[in-house]
């Protein structure tokens, strides 16, 4: 069976290590954010695409969440003391993949060449690719004034509400290669626990890929990211409440109209399934707290649909 | 009293580090080689600025000879993993150093202004510039082919015999601002114990520093950097052999003609003094093996002319 998912950064490399764990892992492909990118200390950083990379190669710090495991500090430390950027926040190992990266991407290798050559470098099976090739990158309109999706989430906390999300690029932004036939050729497709506006939108913003959606010929599963209406870590929640009206299955089922078949719900949101209209809800429990529990998702989210 | 240096890196390192603590640090200008910057991994890299950056600012290794005190190797261990550039070696804190150089190299600032702010936010009171803002590289000529300085001296462990010395983009090169008046200024010029060929000549190939050097009206004096006709460290020996015809001071004399007015010479070269005509030798222990022999090597080349 050949699986197709669409992933944001941490819920969706937890994701994606349990699909690879339950699912052959060359017949999965994981279609990953690049809207949160940005260019930081002159690299090129793709924060979402690296949380996949990093879950599905065993490299993540699942402590702190983000990053790698036995991480150091030094070369951030060094530009610290030089009075340079370190709003965000580059451990050396994970700077030593952005320095390979942003070469390449210099010496104009595309940004899913590369990816798959990091990939395969670290030993995955499974197919990773940015949504686009293209410069795609999320803004945050607030009542602060508009920030880049970074300045936003990392520099400012997330703490302003948001009140509209733009995909700059994205109307000119063309499908990375093999992405529509990837979900073309899938039996499955699945949309990870992220935000749905954040992580998963600006995938859908590269209209060859909603197309691919609209047309599927096979069931598409999302996980909501929420439990008891709250999101695990996150803003989520707010901008579901902010700009959906509420923080229920039906509105996380109305971020992806006319795309899903079937809804990944917690069993703490068992009560409030009302209007999901034709989106089925598969209940489980949904937080991946460990190997287990991930594998445990991913069954119920492929399962759900061919019971 | 005000003296001004030429440098290159590991030997122009220590020699300034010994300046600093004889003369008054901010009367003290450093003019350093760039002819052996590199990009590497997408970064700009000034092995020489460095080397003087780190020795003033007492961060130096001095076991190894380059590089940062204390150094970790985690980013260039993960640029290996992934197939990527590791045959320049850089480390952690070292790369904390290339980023915030290049972003700012990026943004337009010239290379002497970044210098400047680097060496500042390192507590160097010793004024620390690059010969040039322009492009300067050095190209050695060997049987095997030209290679870029770094290519001959890193890559191919500067095995290869040196045929001649080539200074790509010195023509056109414009001194860094501050850079003749510091050599018009001085009440001494000081030439470190560096390579003649690969370290100070892409200095002096500034038709600008030439110039101040031929003009000055105070003693410039250099150190060679030969003990008992050997290179300390690097092939200046195995050069000067080959390029000027010998290994005695007056072959190193003869790297600087017209422009020295005495020239240090290690106590194990006193037997070899014949053929320095007007330039006065100054007899010392040359060896930097620790504070008080640096210190008492520049006394040596201070004192040496007022004396």
């Amino acid at each position: 069976m050949k699986v197709t998912l669409l992933a944001g950064g941490v819920g969706g490399a937890r994701f994606a290590r349990g699909l690879v764990d339950v699912v052959e892992e060359r017949n999965v492909t994981v279609v990953g954010n690049v809207g949160d990118d940005l260019e930081v200390l002159g690299l090129h950083v793709s924060p979402d695409l690296d949380s996949v990379l990093y879950g599905l190669a065993g490299l993540s710090d699942e402590q702190r969440g983000w990053g790698r495991a036995d991480e150091s500090w030094q070369a951030l430390g060094t530009v610290a003391a030089l009075g340079g950027e370190t709003w965000f926040l580059l451990g050396d190992r994970d700077i030593g993949l952005h320095l390979v990266r942003t070469q390449a991407l210099d010496a104009g290798e595309p940004l899913s060449a590369v990816t798959r050559r990091l990939a395969s470098q670290l030993g995955i099976g499974a197919t990773l690719v940015p949504a686009t090739d293209d410069r795609l990158r999320t803004w945050i309109a607030t009542e602060a004034g508009e920030f880049s999706f970074q300045e936003w989430f990392v520099g400012r906390g997330h703490r302003d509400e948001v009140d509209g999300v733009r995909f700059e690029g994205a109307d000119a932004a063309v499908a990375a290669p093999g992405v529509p036939a990837a979900l073309d050729a899938a039996d499955l497709i699945l949309i990870a626990p992220s935000n749905p506006y954040v992580s998963i939108a600006p995938i859908l913003a590269v209209a060859e890929i909603r197309a691919a959606l609209e047309r599927r010929t096979v069931p598409c599963v999302a996980v909501s990211p929420l439990i008891a209406g709250r999101a695990v870590k996150g803003p989520a929640d707010r901008m579901l409440a902010r700009l959906a009206g509420g923080m229920s299955p039906r509105h996380v089922a109305g971020c992806y109209a006319g795309l899903i078949d079937a809804l990944v719900v917690d069993e703490s949101d068992a009560h409030d399934l009302a209007g999901l209209d034709d989106v089925r809800p598969i209940l489980t429990r949904t937080l991946m707290r460990d190997e287990d529990a991930r594998r445990s998702l991913v069954r119920a989210a492929v399962g759900g649909v061919f019971a």
